[in-house]
């Protein structure tokens, strides 16, 4: 029945996955061949309901009667599967329907799929279903499997085993490429992963990827639902389906494939340009809190961890791990994903060092020693105290090899995963790869490799635990200072420095008073810049003690005198003046150098001027550098394309400023003894296409200080 | 001997890895304790060499003659391993220097890394073998495994196994980590990646990472180096090493853990905020070609494709598959890692059409379709067309399942593979799990999933054939124009539609001379706005047709007039004036409307401005938008932070921009009709932190015709 007749929709969930009689349509009684292994499959996976093969040339079929007709059924099955070839089904459909059955299930191929004559027949047999009101799956898919009953309404290959035994963790997976799913299907199971509700949605001729997933997210089994995105044909059903599993509390993962090739140039503006349909997914995502999983392995992590794992109350993670290299591994990925290590004081810590070897790190990631290979007892000591700890959400357990531990590892975290709510997460590296599947079969989760735990994690977290978003930080631009330690050098000082080694710089004049400047602006040309020249302030500009666009003396004079006042007010006593010509450049890189740690000086080249820090498109590299080294940074940045003068911008000369970043280069390698910073930004293109600087921030460190701006 | 002495430099690689006798100091006669394990390796693993125990207990040790004394070895060690505990090191140390063994390996812990106790005894160490002249591996190390040659000279117990067979593909792994490379040791072998040399440096007193890295690729057999990197103690070194990389063309790939917590607020300028030591590692690796692995396990794609995969001469794919969403994964793919799909013209298409069924795709990516699976010879003609094909430089088999098949499968991308020079890559998921290690067995790359495939393969390509960069196309700023299908809307129409659904605009006058433009800009304030009124031009400021910062009437009057000339000389008919004050803002935000094929109107809003592109920081939601959804869209943003008024700016009143939001929304409900695209860029702060409008770019499609502004 359709869904906006006026009798009550059927329900597709149980009919898919929980039918108790179950018509296989061109049933074959060779269980090999596709036509086959649907019946063969219910029986070998513990199908307890009736299964009514039907096919006019057989009387028995695997074992089973078979009936000619659908018609002769003693009753009317809750599903049938019709494994005929493409012609035979819209009259498969029509007595399915006259019967009475709700839904169908078609495996066939050879309809739209395959081009003008196949979408012809599929519009017959949509038109026949219409009429008698039976919902179908397909055509052209693989059919569904419930494994809570056993129902293996399938021809995939995938699950032809008769050791395999078909677990359901309450994770569903509903899937538009019939291949695709398979695969992904086998993977899961590979995995221990309990992968119990199966859709291929196959042509979607009726029953749609967005219908499957709004049933099973109202459906209470369900913890989870999975999908594999071809193309949304009904966009409005996908959005009901996702609202509906927000407000049943369930969490969806999608991994979509098949990108808008629709470029910028259709766009017709930004926002065309910026959202395109692969954004656009993304939002519709974020605005229903489903989740998008970027490949195979992370939509499968997805499962095992929204399927398996407790419900974190909040993001603050407890690593415990018999290495300090793998924890530091896990540090990071931690504050990659957006989560936290627990902080354990002082109190906490003694008590997990009580009960740790000598050596152990009780410093949150727990390195319990390699003393764990011989007594894996430590583990269980270790996470008797952790359970206990009240600031940990998440405890990982973060072990590798120990093969011959792995049953007692195992045991270990089972048993604690029993006495606690907190989920208890393993990370499993290397060893037999059989430690995962069983934590799996217990009921717990457990990865292969840290980093996909900590993904996972994140959107666990980020699901059941949103967090507070916190009072942004004023990203506070670097300020800089003089101090006993370093010393500000003025701006005239320091591109003194950079023209001495070949970088270019502005013309300009360092003057004491306002005439001073009007008649340096006349010499220097208009329009002009005026600004304060001091080794007391580093960022003038937020002061008001910058003027551009001075079109002439008087201005300039005007300007330089309200910039002195203003400097005084601001108890500024080292009170110059520079004046500059002014050079409008709609292009603005930065150009800098700085004091590693590691690596002492690095030479920095990228996007500049006020949105530096958005853009955070630079290039590091460590001097001396070469011509091709400034080419290959130019050609590294991801906005490489701002070079070339977009929107009627000049074009930079590449090897200009090639030549500009190879002198400063080997200004750093020269003056490396005491320079602590030295900044260039904005770097400004004058109308030729060349690079200049026209200010210049300089830190050294106190042991070199040099004439005027020195320490105070 | 030291590398700066007169003597020649001892072959570090040689006594590593192929030593012809090893002595172990201290050995056990128990083969299953750590001491005991480095001499049962060797016997289990094929060692061909001398192996001399040396224990003055023991008589005998595991079925070989032991030694009481180095000194009464027959002939000196090339390789030495001490099994001793940390306080007998120093004089087992003296011992080897005395007889000349130029190598040894401590693995001992309890020095330096357990603390001052600890670092002073390695102190003892480091002074015992520099009299003597003797390389020391470690201490706390886990010891080197050299395939080839049989040399395992380690504890580890990964490697516990007779029925392991130590291959080696030419793939070097040289780790700080013990555990983790133990782990990771494992991970490989399971994938049966040859992982033929292993080195675990341990703390390092001695011989580093980086000179090991140095040795490893100016040795012939070395296809790849792979790292696990904690610490950078010897930068200078790191860099040689890496240049003798690039120099010998040997790729190095290595892992990172332990970021620079340094943050922003201690650094100096922006370049200390954004080139932090994490993003200075990367800037080494880019300047010598040398590759950053991100997980473990894209550390090992990166091992299998550069030590197995033939040497690509470009990235031009081929797919061929046998399930069509299959192929669309990988397009997806392809294109995000910067690859590109062959193209495959009609004269070969049709021979690759001429071998497959009626209905497969012989549009790369290739679908053979599901017969593949009872007819594998599909794969093999495939192959044969695509293995001749000129403009494919790798060849990608994407398959899954299809257990039966397996061997066959196998037989067939091993046979093509032997009749060509291009990398032939399978990517198998699901099956049996083994098809991937048999293929390495063959000398052949697999993977399990389609994604980690595309990744590496990509680093192959730009290693081997990189690009030369492709001439920027300038980023054009989208343009619209009138056409027969849509049309340019006046940008105060689009306020007045603003407006009147309460999106906060500006307030501002429509007039159609220089005069009445002072006019309303004394009644409106100054400084003003000025700029031309028309439909005929989407983007005035390019043209000069925007006047800002208009002090008086006077300047108003002029900039009219000027605008007005100005548009009659580039031919604009529809010649009117806007006159609004003057808004400064420092916070420019993009808020508008698309309509997207699939999805419908889309709500954008997010960084805007001059870099909007450049930042890509936008949030988009499917309306209608409640309060809730437009605050998530702006707590989502990457540089929220800047809502937030950093550097003196004024903090966006976030509920009044959440209201913007919703009214956006429902005028975009109300007009969707006709609404093809409404933009809002740049949306400014005003001085309360409130969003206001100043322009806007609207798009009608031509079936909704309004007034003036209508098509001509």
């Amino acid at each position: 029945m359709r869904s906006d007749d006026s009798a009550p929709p059927v329900d597709l969930i149980r009919h898919l996955f929980a039918a108790r009689s179950i018509a296989i349509v061109g049933a074959s009684s060779n269980g090999l061949k596709a036509a086959g292994r649907t019946l063969r499959y219910l029986q070998m996976h513990g199908f307890q309901g009736e299964i009514y093969p039907v096919n006019p040339r057989r009387g028995e079929v695997q074992g089973l009667r078979c009936y000619a007709a659908l018609s002769e059924l003693p009753t009317v099955p809750e599903l049938a599967v019709v494994v005929l070839q493409a012609s035979e089904v819209a009259p498969a459909i029509a007595e399915c329907g006259e019967l009475g059955v709700p839904v169908v299930i078609v495996f066939a191929s050879g309809f739209a799929e395959i081009g003008p004559e196949g979408a012809a027949l599929q519009d017959e047999v949509a038109e026949v279903a219409r009429r008698y009101g039976v919902r179908v799956l397909g055509p052209n898919c693989n059919g569904v499997i419930g494994a809570a009953d056993g129902v293996t309404a399938t021809f995939m290959t995938g699950i032809d085993d008769e050791s395999l035994v078909l677990r359901d963790d309450g994770i569903a997976f509903v899937t538009q490429s019939g291949a695709m799913g398979a695969f992904i299907l086998t993977e899961a199971q590979m995995s221990g992963i309990g992968l119990g509700r199966f859709v291929s949605t196959g042509n979607e001729m009726d029953i749609s990827l967005s219908e499957v997933i709004e049933g099973l997210v109202q459906d209470d089994t369900t913890k989870v639902v999975l999908g594999y995105v071809e193309g949304v044909r009904a966009p409005q059903r996908l959005r009901q389906a996702l609202a509906a599993a927000r407000t049943n509390g369930v969490p969806v993962c999608l991994m979509k494939v098949g990108r808008s090739q629709a470029g910028a140039a259709a766009a017709a503006s930004h926002t065309g340009a910026l959202a395109g349909a692969d954004v656009v997914f993304d939002g519709l995502l974020a605005q229903y809190d489903a989740v998008r999983a970027h490949d195979v392995d992370h939509l499968l992590d997805l499962g095992r961890v929204f399927g398996l794992s407790a419900r974190p109350k909040g993001g603050r993670l407890t690593v415990i791990t018999l290495s300090g290299g793998a924890g530091v591994l896990m540090a990071d990925a931690i504050e990659d994903y957006g989560l936290s290590l627990a902080s354990w004081d002082r109190a906490w810590s003694e008590r997990m060092g009580a009960v740790l070897p000598a050596f152990a790190s009780v410093r949150n990631p727990i390195d319990v020693t390699g003393a764990l290979v011989t007594d894996p007892e430590l583990l269980r000591k270790a996470l008797d105290v952790a359970i206990e700890h009240p600031d940990t959400d998440i405890i990982t357990v973060l072990v590798g090899n120990m093969q011959r531990q792995e049953d007692q590892v195992c045991e270990i975290v089972e048993s604690a995963a029993a006495r606690t709510d907190r989920p208890i997460v393993t990370v499993w590296v290397g060893g037999t790869g059989r430690a995962v599947p069983r934590l799996a079969r217990s009921g717990l989760v457990g990865f292969t490799e840290p980093v996909r735990a900590i993904r996972a994690l994140s959107s666990l977290v980020r699901f059941w635990a949103p967090a507070e978003p916190t009072p942004a930080t004023s990203a506070a631009d670097p300020q800089v200072e003089s101090s006993p330690d370093r010393v500000v050098v003025d701006e005239v000082e320091a591109k003194r420095l950079l023209a001495a080694h070949g970088v270019p710089v502005v013309g300009e004049d360092e003057v004491l008073t306002a005439d001073e400047a009007a008649a340096a602006a006349t010499r220097l040309g208009f329009p002009a810049v005026v600004k304060l020249l001091s080794t007391e302030v580093a960022h003038k500009s937020d002061l008001g003690l910058v003027q551009v666009g001075l079109a002439d003396a008087g201005q300039v004079r005007a300007a330089a005198e309200r910039i002195l006042v203003a400097a005084e007010e601001h108890g500024v006593t080292d009170r110059r003046l520079v004046v500059q010509p002014m050079i409008s450049s709609e292009t603005e890189l930065i150009l800098g150098m700085r004091r590693d740690p590691v690596f002492g000086p690095v030479v920095v080249l990228g996007i500049g001027g006020v949105l530096t820090e958005i853009a955070a498109d630079v290039q590091v590299r460590l001097p001396p550098l070469t011509t091709d080294d400034a080419h290959a940074m130019m050609n590294r940045l991801r906005h490489a394309e701002l070079l070339d003068g977009p929107r009627g911008r000049v074009a930079v000369d590449r090897d200009a400023l090639a030549a500009a970043v190879v002198s400063f280069s080997d200004l750093v390698l020269h003056e490396t003894a005491d320079l602590e910073s030295l900044e260039i930004n904005p770097l400004l293109i004058d109308d030729a296409g060349r690079p200049v600087a026209v200010d210049a921030l300089l830190v050294r460190s106190s042991s070199g200080l040099l004439g005027r701006g020195a320490l105070r």
